[in-house]
C-alpha cells in the first residue's frame, strides 16, 4: 500500500522545470554568491525539442563571461547532461522551441566579498516556454520606451552578461503598459547602447553601426551573429559610439536577441521607420545560419 | 523506535543558521529574482545575544533601500519573530556578539526584467560568527589597498545596499595577502568614496569630512551615526566630494562599518598616518550611544 501510495505522488508532482549541479532535487543554499552578490554570470537560449540551439556561441560566451569575473565554467558535457536530464520525450519529438535559462555562480562562500580560496561554481538549468510574439512585431516592427535611466560606465563588467542586473530591472519599471515592447538605453552622454533584453542596430545606407560596448551594455550572440552574416546582404559593419540624435537619423534601425532573433524598430519616441527587409532578411539567414 | 531514532537524527543535525521567510526548512528557488537579477538588498549587523544591534537604524535603512527600488519591506514584527526562531539559548544568556545578515529580495518571477504586478518579496536571515580583528588594528589602525577598480557613476542606486555587488567583488579580488584589511575605492574622477566593506572619514584639524555618495557607493548606518556624533568630539561635518590627492592630506583617516564599529588607516600606499585618538573615541560613543 505504502508503494502504491508513493507512486501516486510521485505521478502527481509536476516534471520540475529546472536542475541544479545535474541533480533535479537540489535547491540553492542562502550562501551562494550568485544570490548574495550577483557572483556569477547567465545565457538565455532557443531551445528546439529540449535542446539549445547555437550551443556552441553561447557555450563559448558563457567561458567567456565565467573568466572575465574569475569563475571556471562548467564543462560542456555537464551542461549538456543538464539539459539531457530535464528532456520531455513529446517535445523532442515534436521539435517544440522553448527558453533555456543557464545560471553559472561562484558557488557557496563565507560572509564578506572576498572570494574563497577554492571555489564550485553552481550550475542551475531552467526551461520555460517560449513567449508569444504578436504578428506585426515581425512585419511592421516595434516600438521603443526611450529610458530615463542612463548606464553607468564600467569597463570591468561591460560586455559580460552576469547577474548585477539592477539598471535593466530599474530600466524596466519605467512602463508597464504593453505599447513599448523594450526599453531603449543611452549610456550618460546621450549614446544610444542597447535596450533592456536586446542589442541594438542602425542601417545607413549601406553601412550597419552597433553600439560599441567597452563602457556598458551587454555584447550577445545574435549582435556577434548578426556582425559575421552582414556582408551577406552586402553591408559593411562598424562597431562605433551611436549618439541618439545619430541613430534617430538612421534608415533603419534593428533590436536582436536570442530569443525572437531580429525585429525592426517601429518607433522611439516621435520618430518613426517605414516597414522595410532587413529584420526579415537577417532573421532568414539567422535561421539557415 | 522510530521516535527514538528520528530523535537521534534530529540531534545530530546541526541548527540551522538561516531562516528563509520565518520557515526553518524553506530554501531559495532558482527564479527568486534576487538570484536571477541581484533583484533586492541586504544589510549586515552586529549581534548581541543573537538579537540585532542598532536594530531601529538597520531597520529604517531596509526600509529605504528596499522603496529605493520598488519592493516592500517586510514587517519588523516578521523580522523580529525570525531572530527569535534562530535564537540560541547559550548565546542569549552569554551576551555572545555575532553576526547577522538580511537579505530582502523582491521575490519569485517568471523570466525576464518585468517585475510581477504582484510581488511577495523574500526575507533572509543568516546569523554567523564574530569575525576575530587583530589586536593591531585596534590600536595603529589597518592599511588600505588602493584599488585599481573605479566605481562607476548610477545615481538611481547609488547610496543603496543591493545586491548588485559585482564591483565589490572584482575590488576585492585584487589582493589576497592580509596585508591590506580593505581597499579603497575611488570613482573615475579619482573621488575618493567609500571602502569595499566599509565608509570613509577624513579629519582636517576640527573638520571631519565624509565622500558625497550622490553618485556611488553604500551610506551605511555607522556613517549616518557618526555624522551624528562628531559634535560630542567638537568636530563639525561635512559631506563633500573628497580626490584622493586630498584624502592624503588628512590628518587623520577612518573607516567604519557596523561590525568592527571605528578603525583608523595607519596606511595607503606610501602614505602613513600615526597613531591617534579618534578612532578609539568614536568606538566609545557608538559602544555607549
Amino acid at each position: 500500500m505504502y508503494a502504491w501510495f508513493y507512486g501516486l505522488i510521485m505521478a502527481m508532482q509536476a516534471r520540475p522545470s529546472y536542475i541544479i549541479n545535474g541533480d533535479l532535487s537540489q535547491t540553492i543554499k542562502p550562501l551562494d554568491r550568485g544570490l548574495a552578490y550577483g557572483d556569477g554570470v547567465f545565457r538565455t537560449m532557443q531551445t528546439k525539442g529540449g535542446m539549445p540551439v547555437c550551443w556552441p556561441l553561447h557555450y563559448q560566451k558563457l567561458v567567456a563571461d565565467c573568466a572575465a569575473i574569475g569563475i571556471v565554467c562548467p564543462s560542456a558535457d555537464l551542461l549538456m547532461h543538464d539539459f539531457v536530464q530535464l528532456l520531455v520525450e513529446p517535445d523532442l519529438e515534436s521539435n517544440k522551441l522553448g527558453v533555456a535559462k543557464i545560471i553559472i555562480t561562484r558557488g557557496e562562500g563565507e560572509r564578506g566579498y572576498k572570494t574563497p580560496a577554492v571555489t564550485c561554481p553552481s550550475r542551475i538549468l531552467i526551461q520555460s516556454t517560449m513567449p508569444g510574439y504578436a504578428p506585426d512585431t515581425y512585419t511592421t516592427g516595434v516600438d521603443l520606451h526611450l529610458c530615463e535611466l542612463r548606464l553607468a560606465p564600467q569597463p570591468k563588467l561591460a560586455g559580460i552578461k552576469h547577474l548585477n542586473r539592477l539598471e535593466n530591472i530599474m530600466a524596466r519599471m519605467e512602463w508597464r503598459d504593453d505599447a513599448a515592447f523594450d526599453g531603449l538605453l543611452l549610456d550618460q552622454q546621450d549614446n544610444a547602447i542597447e535596450c533592456t533584453m536586446a542589442n541594438l542596430f542602425a542601417r545607413y545606407g549601406n553601412q550597419l553601426l552597433t553600439p560599441d560596448l567597452m563602457q556598458c551594455g551587454v555584447s550577445g550572440i545574435t549582435r556577434e551573429r548578426i556582425l559575421s552574416l552582414a556582408s551577406v546582404l552586402n553591408l559593411t559593419v562598424q562597431i562605433t559610439q551611436m549618439p541618439l540624435a545619430r541613430l534617430m537619423q538612421a534608415d533603419e534601425v534593428l533590436i536582436c536577441n536570442s530569443l525572437f532573433g531580429v525585429f525592426q524598430v517601429r518607433s522611439i519616441q516621435n520618430t518613426s521607420w517605414p516597414q522595410q527587409a532587413l529584420a526579415k532578411n537577417f532573421r532568414t539567414l539567422l535561421t539557415h545560419d
